[in-house]
């Protein structure tokens, strides 16, 4: 009999069905079993009080994760999860297991702590609602490259072992490549942008490697990064229109396709505005000082406390969890940096904060060769490492501009987990290297 | 004005539109100026005898490359490229270039050697046949995700940065984490097998790294693997049948939205049958002693020479371009490689040969834990750094197989290039670190 899935017994109600997975529980009760098979899309309940059916489990005492395939009458029962069972079974052990995994896959809650977890992933992560955060991971990017590609952007894949270092040499893992000393990209920006002359508008979705060493609930040294980078912009504000559009499109994918996954996540989907409200930050400053009577003007930088508290005003305000703050410091941004016209100490840039928490940084790049040549030497940095990427800009490049999205961090805010290291599946930091 | 795209002027002859993007050529006959504009999808040319119209080029004696803005009536044109040409020009200045870039790109043919046009990667790709190629890595891309998607595939992204070398030491570039010795992924295996039990049914497409010290023409040291893993086959056949299926839709994919790139690459897409033919390495060996009395039987693999005479075969015998050798020697496959159950010397492996030469491999893995364990044990390898990885299969595996497709290296053969740098947007080998 051919298999089918558990999400398509409801539609068989009344006919022998087949089904293959694992068996994710067992329970006896007042002499009736009850077995919930799991494949790689759902579970269903099977039924039984017959001992000569359960022989193939009972026999060689088999345990929860023994993969097998049963064989049964597809009913319908309103207590039963999903609203349909299987009765009248045929088992048959694919891979006998005896012993159950070190952390319990079919409890509802997740009660082992973060590191355990997180050292048992490979098994771990076959718990209903970590399977529903890394659904909504392959989610984010099917809706981050449907809707670029929608707009004429092209997919590129760019090399991650590089000569330079991208931003700055502290924090790049260095590589023996046959002997050379070579880094890890920190981020595809060099490349999307020399890729802007020839598509005009590209995206990748790729790892990005930070050798930061920070222990915090929300670094990763190693993520997934999804980087849009585009010409003929105006300046930044063209940058921030599109990305509001990416995330409109994200949460439009996930309200359409993700249903079930956000359900068992308890998670309240935002909304963005048709118009994310936006804020310079000098005016930022000023806000925050007559607000909270904090004088942080001059700083080059927001602190966490100013972007919660900017987050709130903007909720307050606009009833938005999502605030543009643009115009942040030349001092503080990197070389490629498109200075403000009117006002060249601040720049084209801006920063997305969501619910109070810095979520992307964008912005507008410089485009002319002469301006990165006195950018470049403005900050001592010396030419002969980037004379390839800048021959892009030698040989005609258009006003472009583009932004950088962490994947596993706009997960975690979405669906408020509370450590970046739960929405990857199998996180790097300063000491995890396994799985 | 609003610009539109070089592709949508045929659809406004008779209005005035706009454009934006390169200047792409200019020459001068007869006192005619024709320029060509080339943006992000196409190129559109632009015919002028006015000198006052030329004159924001002409004054500051501006090269191809530079970024322009030109408005002009569309006009329908036989003679011109695309069958229409804008006339009545308004040319703006957006990047002015005075030098000619040092590849010339607006050439039909690229005269420039390989490694010129490698070392100006960052201009040269602008080339429209450097692009062609480009698109159809995207397309190839597109085309693997959305088919396994179909399919009830889940995308995953796993990290390249891992604790221990998949396969062998040898060739695994060595990295430096936080003091720690770590490598660089030679590919996705563990995760994806491990991911079968969270999902089934998976697929990847990300880099991967190999240090291996090749100068061939079909060699990368880092290249776009596009990797795919499922649960519950029957044996390799099942994994066969899969792959012959992805690779008809990335046929697909390119006949029905890139066929002005394969027009312009002068390429003859493959057909694949629906049945792609099989032959086991046993058999193969006797064939090759027969049909060109050189004995190869008792080689534990097949040479370059062997698969071009198996590729003439199959073209010979069944009008192929595609073959599968199945059942290669256990002794030199990877330790997860599932035996033959009948004949245990040989395993339940393949390799798909296109017009003569090894594109893919796959094949049936191990899914027991005691098998892994007794297969480290044969190879004398130890249990211990393979332990996380091994922990999915103590806690229940189904049968399960997979393939990995080195997208450049598929695109060179489907596209004819002879050299797998040819089609990498910026290549890594034994030398080349830049661009």
């Amino acid at each position: 009999m051919e298999r089918i899935r558990t999400t398509e017994v409801a539609a068989h109600v009344g006919e022998r069905v087949c089904l293959a997975g694992w068996l994710h529980s067992l329970r006896q009760m007042g002499g009736v079993n009850f077995l919930v098979i799991r494949d790689g899309w759902g579970l269903v309940q099977a039924v039984t009080e017959s001992e000569a059916e359960m022989a193939p489990l009972t026999a060689n005492k088999l345990s929860v994760e023994s993969v097998i395939a049963v064989e049964g009458l597809a009913v319908s029962e309103v207590q039963a999860p999903g609203g349909v069972e299987l009765h009248d079974l045929h088992i048959e052990v694919i891979t006998p297991i005896q012993e159950p995994p070190p952390i319990p896959i079919n409890k509802r809650k997740i009660t082992a702590g973060m590191s355990t977890l997180l050292d048992h992933a490979v098994v771990a992560n076959r718990h209903p609602a970590r399977r529903a955060i890394f659904r909504l991971a392959s989610g984010m990017m099917a809706g981050f490259r449907s809707f670029l590609t929608a707009q004429g952007f092209t997919e590129i894949q760019t090399p991650k072992i590089v000569a330079s270092a991208t931003e700055s040499g502290a924090n790049t893992f260095k590589l023996d490549y046959f002997g050379k000393p070579t880094y890890l990209a920190q981020s595809p920006q060099f490349y999307k942008q020399n890729m802007v002359g020839v598509f005009e508008r590209v995206f990748e979705v790729g790892p990005v490697f930070r050798a930061e060493p920070h222990d915090s609930t929300r670094h990763l040294n190693e993520y997934v990064s999804l980087d849009a980078e585009f010409g003929f912009i105006e300046n930044h504000f063209t940058v921030m229109a599109l990305l509001r559009d990416v995330i409109a499109h994200i949460l439009t994918t996930f309200s359409e396709y993700y249903a079930a996954e956000l359900d068992l996540l308890h998670v309240q989907m935002p909304t963005i505005p048709a118009q994310v409200p936006d804020i310079h930050f000098a005016e930022a400053q000023e806000l925050i000082l007559k607000l909270h009577h904090v004088d942080v003007r001059g700083e080059p930088d927001l602190s966490a406390q100013d972007e919660r508290w900017l987050g709130e005003w903007a909720m307050r305000e606009f009833g938005s969890d999502f605030l543009f703050v643009t115009g942040y410091p030349m001092s503080k941004r990197p070389f490629y940096t498109y200075p403000d016209p009117q006002r060249p100490a601040y720049s084209n840039s801006f920063d997305l904060i969501f619910r109070g928490t810095e979520l992307v940084t964008g912005g507008q790049r410089l485009h002319r060769y002469e301006d990165y040549i006195a950018a470049l030497a403005k900050a001592h940095i010396p030419l002969e490492p980037f004379a390839s990427y800048l021959e892009a800009f030698k040989y005609g490049m258009p006003p472009h501009g583009g932004f950088a999205i962490g994947s596993e961090r706009l997960l975690m805010h979405l669906i408020g987990a509370p450590n970046v290291r739960l929405t990857s599946l199998f996180p790097r930091d300063l000491t995890r290297l396994t799985p």
